[in-house]
């Protein structure tokens, strides 16, 4: 509630308060219900167009409170003023004329209208390791979702990117809980600014709650198994913190926890989300998710006692999609007194609230002219600012980036020329199938370095497919003829269940087309274009340089090729660790246990570890130092590092701090990154760098799922300077119960 | 206490009270330590021998109550005869005169002493689903390990092999707990009989208690994440059945599950173990568990913090094991009044009771002369029907198996011609990396086709090493000239962290000697001889016939060239699931979500499934029958099956039955093993299979940690048979907490 005075909500609360007075159950249980675009489009027409019967049913008969976005493909903005005001004068003509509130995927910018602005993908957000780019990011996708008369995003994802297999590990900010909430909260503040309900600014909706990313066996929707204890110190605390951030809405993971899924669980849907959380807002189901307690996870007997159950849990809005057999089966619900009226009225109440907040109700459809920003320059550049600062370098032998423009150079590589391998799913449609369609007007890989260099000094040869060799012998010989091999690899766009993986190997005819050029003796730049950190460790062995891209959107070609020819200095860091090998998985975040025995070949060894990237110049940091040598309860302790740049150019650090407890009464995690910034540092320059840390950013959650610091000694690394402090405290006895 | 009147206990209890009344506290502290015969024997010397002075340090000044076989290798009885007397003739020496009791890991056979009986490995032993046979197995091992003048053996394991990555799951019974809890409780009644204190008999111990099987990263000794309730549900069945069957003593997980070391966790020890399962005997820890605690866990500030709160929660012996560390630090901890003097009285107990009980104050040394039987053809004769019912067939593609005893045979690949890939580890040595010296007299694969068809009929190369090629070309030369290749690939000997890997992929040497094999058009009959199931599918989809052998012990060599060449029929089935990719490793009983959509290419699809393995015959399955349509509380339902053999030669098949339910609480397995039976049947024959189900049998663990089973429909599938049954009862309503 930090975005609206406490008046207001008071306000609005006592409007709603009388409209729901007003309201017959049908007419309630309508704003419950959510229904996709298809249900009221017509079917067979080449392009999305309304019904209008269709949509008159859903508004007359269902008094449908949400339609959500399903049209196939990217539109201009002129047909979402004709979409989003057809639904409204439809939803006018009900009794109570309740705006219908839209809801849209416009997960790294409005991705399904055309012209938009197209960010990189969180996961390269989260690389940039820079708050102000993420709530730059948000601001500019909340005014383009705005421009496209759409009020509501299901955005941003929350996950923990915790799992290299999971398909939508590059929808999140990375495996780090508090980097994914410190971007997390930046970026909601983006979307929602400080009144929600201006022309500029649109309902956040975190997601997916909670602990969607981790699933056993790494492939999506699939069972999870987290104990509570780790659910509350890895998962919960970008959700904790997006509530903090004044977050609206929230979609509900559509997995199971250990049996329980979410969409039936009392207790995370009501007990922590409402209970400890204290979130006031919309609670979404996913796709379909409540039927699919009957059908896929056949916890409920019925399609009817699935609603009676995800309802009591504490679901407010059903995402049904495809009819309204939800309506029908909770109004008998209500009347058979298995679903109270107040938890009814609870929902509506906060669906009404959020409608309210977003002036709907005043303001159903914007104003074409109110948005002269839409797709323009000054947005261009602040996606060409967060690709730039997303790329990370990973290996640079003898300093052989960034290459010369004169050089002569082969491109190859299956995702060295199409869009498709820089924007990823949800791009222009949920598969991203069609971008370079959509984005032909961007440069690919290949395009970018043209652009840079000049054709001439360019080849191209595809050298492969995603899984299969394409006219090797002709890229062999180009390559022989080239000064330099920028070799392309990774995936191709994917999202959801359709991105699921049964190796993280990458396919082997990439690597053995790797193999082929480095035998050429010609310096192999590998550049990795996906959304996971896909296996390559036999074709990065021989690369001389190794460029990490990401799914840097839009503007992620001509990023990649700053870099490689030295317009753009590289800053990123790896937000996921890098694995070596495919069924050797560790996070960063490891427990001791897990770093191997000393004698051990198969201890934790990465390929490249979290936080990892490179730049042009280098960077020296000095003088660590913490204002006490103890820390008491409720004090703050004041972190203080000189950083300089040692190098011969201008370059950005982001600087890393993290702390490790010697000893606690649940196995401590190796080390925890806990605070971070990115400064920039022209040549000699010295910054000195500042953090404050108090007790409770030492937290982690005990043996009976309290979250708790207990007294002990800790270490503070930042860059390659460690200190040493204890915390002394009265507060927390370690307990001993050795509870699961 | 099934194997002992209640009269006797209480006559040993009163022995045991009067002995505590007797000891000073050092007394008491020194039985509850247990040192690695290293630190009572000389060093530097090419044999074990003890060290008289190292001995009566020991025994004289700290008491130890226990001494485990760490001696490098196997020796022969004369040698055993030696140790055991010599250490029972120090602790005679002591003021109490308490016996001390020795520890081995006789997990296969009494595998540490020379001319024993080694049997398959667990994993081998599940394939037979012939409780008959482990229960032989138990009972000759508990021969033969006494015939060594031993009297505790540190087996079974009853840990749930559910992660194919794990280096000890063929040290397991398998992934399905129904199968481990009761092959595990077979092999219990085996070792300890109906009076674990005669000549014949040694006191199991069941390990490793709890979830030590299933670490996340699959490696050794590396975290687990196991929800309180499937640690119920799927790890605890095995051991409250153990403890049923009398199990004598218990030794503990190293790992740390959701954070908390076993060994510190008093909910476990005490609360589980003791409050739950009413387990009476020891609780011993694994090798120097407790120190780990402070320098591997990091959940004891200091060594003796770690002794203080591993005894606390319920540890009663500790492995130390090179010093006396433990001794004096509890001492120290009992007079300051950290560890109660109950809590030492209550460990001490169950120590001497079970000395008591091995009858070993008043049969401290066992007499030579009793053990006739030690290495006999007659117990051979069991390893060798364990192996043969072990092996499991499971591709024949035109019946090509059995191959005819007159065709030229190349035999090649790395587990070819060693004893140690059919032995593994715990084999004469740790890593059983000595069998080929000490099991020489027995066949391997190689030698045993040799035997079988004649030296002339077969060519050998090895094509490979475990992870190179070795002569492919000679080896493609003598392929060409063979009617078959006998293809045997697979694993070297290992255990614990030492087998640890990053790539379920078999190693890709293996892989390409099978593809440049079936290149030559030659049949290919693929063996694996493998502790755990490495992805072959590249190699296995160009083979003509596939056996399994896993590590089927001493006679392996034999049941896999019976089985080659008819004089076995096959009968084993697979115990644990073989999985198709690296990264898609789900168990049989998954949930529905793991199944897939059915447009998902990467649903759930093992190689070969649980269960499955094919005969030399056929067998139908008729007439499935339930003996009630509805199954109310406390009723018992009753199935039948008619299995005919409708092949032409005489086979045993294992009849699996199988249930699912259709809707639960907490998300239902796709199915669950519920019962098996194992019958031999005549060409032509006939039998009818019964089984008796309870309610109790099919229940699971619901959201508040709970045993019920909840109300509905239920499926019984035997072969291809099934029936539709309804189970009615008032007892247990589903809990709708939603809790994780």
């Amino acid at each position: 509630m930090q975005a609206q005075t406490k008046a207001t909500a008071t306000a609005i609360d006592k409007k709603v308060d009388a409209l729901i007075a007003k309201m017959t159950l049908e007419e309630k249980v309508g704003q419950m219900t959510e229904v996709t675009s298809d249900v009221v489009s017509k079917t067979n027409v080449p392009d999305h167009q309304l019904d209008a019967e269709k949509l008159k049913e859903a508004i007359m008969k269902y008094h449908v409170g949400s339609i959500l976005n399903v049209t196939g493909h990217a539109y201009d903005r002129a047909h979402w003023y004709e979409v989003i005001s057809t639904i409204q004068k439809a939803a006018d003509q009900d009794r109570l004329k309740i705006p219908v509130i839209y809801g849209i995927d416009a997960i790294h910018g409005v991705t399904y209208t055309t012209g938009s602005t197209l960010f990189p993908q969180e996961i390269a957000m989260a690389a940039t390791f820079n708050r102000d780019i993420a709530h730059k990011a948000g601001e500019i996708t909340a005014y383009e979702t705005r421009a496209s008369y759409i009020p509501w995003n299901y955005s941003p994802v929350l996950d923990l990117g915790k799992s290299p297999l999971w398909p939508r590990i590059y929808e999140t900010f990375g495996e780090d809980p508090y980097l994914v909430k410190t971007m997390g909260a930046a970026i909601i503040k983006g979307y929602q600014g400080n009144d929600v309900g201006d022309k500029y600014h649109v309902a956040a909706c975190m997601k997916h709650y909670l602990g969607y990313s981790f699933p056993l066996s790494g492939k999506d929707r699939t069972p999870a198994w987290i104990p509570d204890r780790y659910m509350r110190e890895y998962f919960l605390p970008s959700f904790t913190e997006a509530v903090k951030a004044g977050a609206k809405t929230l979609m509900i993971n559509s997995g199971e926890i250990n049996g329980v899924p979410v969409h039936a669980s009392k207790y995370l849907l009501t007990d922590v989300l409402r209970g400890e959380l204290h979130f006031e807002g919309v609670a979404v189901t996913d796709w379909r998710d409540i039927q699919y307690l009957h059908d896929r996870h056949h916890i409920a007997a019925t399609q009817k006692d699935a609603v009676m159950i995800a309802v009591n849990a504490g679901v407010d809005m059903s995402m049904v999609p495809y009819d309204y057999t939800f309506f029908t089966y909770l109004v008998e619900l209500v009347k058979e007194g298995k679903v109270s009226m107040g938890r009814i009225n609870e929902a509506v109440h906060r669906i009404l609230k959020v409608k309210y907040e977003l002036n709907l109700f005043d303001r159903p459809v914007g104003n074409p002219e109110d948005y002269p920003k839409f797709g323009s320059e000054e947005y261009r550049q602040v996606s060409v600012q967060a690709a730039n600062e997303a790329i990370t370098l990973l290996k640079n032998n003898n300093h052989i980036l960034p290459l010369k423009k004169d050089m002569k150079v082969l491109v190859t590589g299956p995702t060295a020329n199409t869009m498709r391998s820089l924007d990823g799913g949800w791009s222009y449609t949920w598969q991203g199938d069609e971008s370079d369609k959509f984005a032909a007007g961007k440069n690919t890989i290949l395009e970018a370095i043209q652009q840079k260099i000049g054709k001439d000094n360019v080849s191209y040869q595809a050298g492969a497919a995603f899984d299969s060799l394409q006219n090797i012998d002709e890229t062999i010989k180009a390559a022989k003829k080239a000064d330099a091999i920028v070799l392309c690899l990774g995936e191709l766009s994917y999202t959801e269940n359709v991105g699921n993986i049964d190796d993280l190997n990458l396919p082997a005819a990439q690597i053995q087309l790797a193999q082929a050029l480095a035998k050429t003796g010609k310096p192999v730049i590998l550049v990795l274009a996906e959304g996971r950190p896909r296996i390559v460790t036999d074709a990065e062995s021989l690369s001389a340089a190794t460029v990490m891209a990401y799914l840097p959107g839009n503007e992620g070609g001509d990023a990649i090729a700053g870099v490689l020819f030295g317009d753009v200095n590289p800053s990123g860091r790896l937000p996921i660790t890098y694995p070596r090998y495919t069924n050797s998985l560790n996070n960063y975040y490891r427990k001791n246990l897990e770093n191997g025995n000393p004698d051990d070949k198969h201890g934790y060894n990465p390929l490249y570890e979290f936080g990892y990237g490179l730049s042009y110049t280098s960077f020296s940091y000095n003088n660590l130092h913490i204002s006490k040598p103890e820390l008491k309860d409720n004090e703050v302790l004041t972190v203080t590092v000189d950083v300089k740049n040692t190098g011969a150019i201008e370059g950005k650090e982001s600087v890393l701090l993290y702390t490790s407890q010697s000893y606690a009464s649940i196995s401590p995690d190796t080390k925890r990154l806990r605070a971070y910034d990115k400064i920039l540092l022209k040549p000699g320059e010295t910054k000195t760098v500042s953090f404050k840390i108090t007790p409770k950013d030492l937290a982690f959650v005990n043996d009976v799922s309290k979250t708790v610091t207990e007294a002990g000694e800790f270490k503070i690394q930042v860059g390659d300077q460690t200190q040493t402090f204890n915390y002394v405290s009265a507060l927390n006895t370690p307990s001993r119960t050795g509870k699961l």
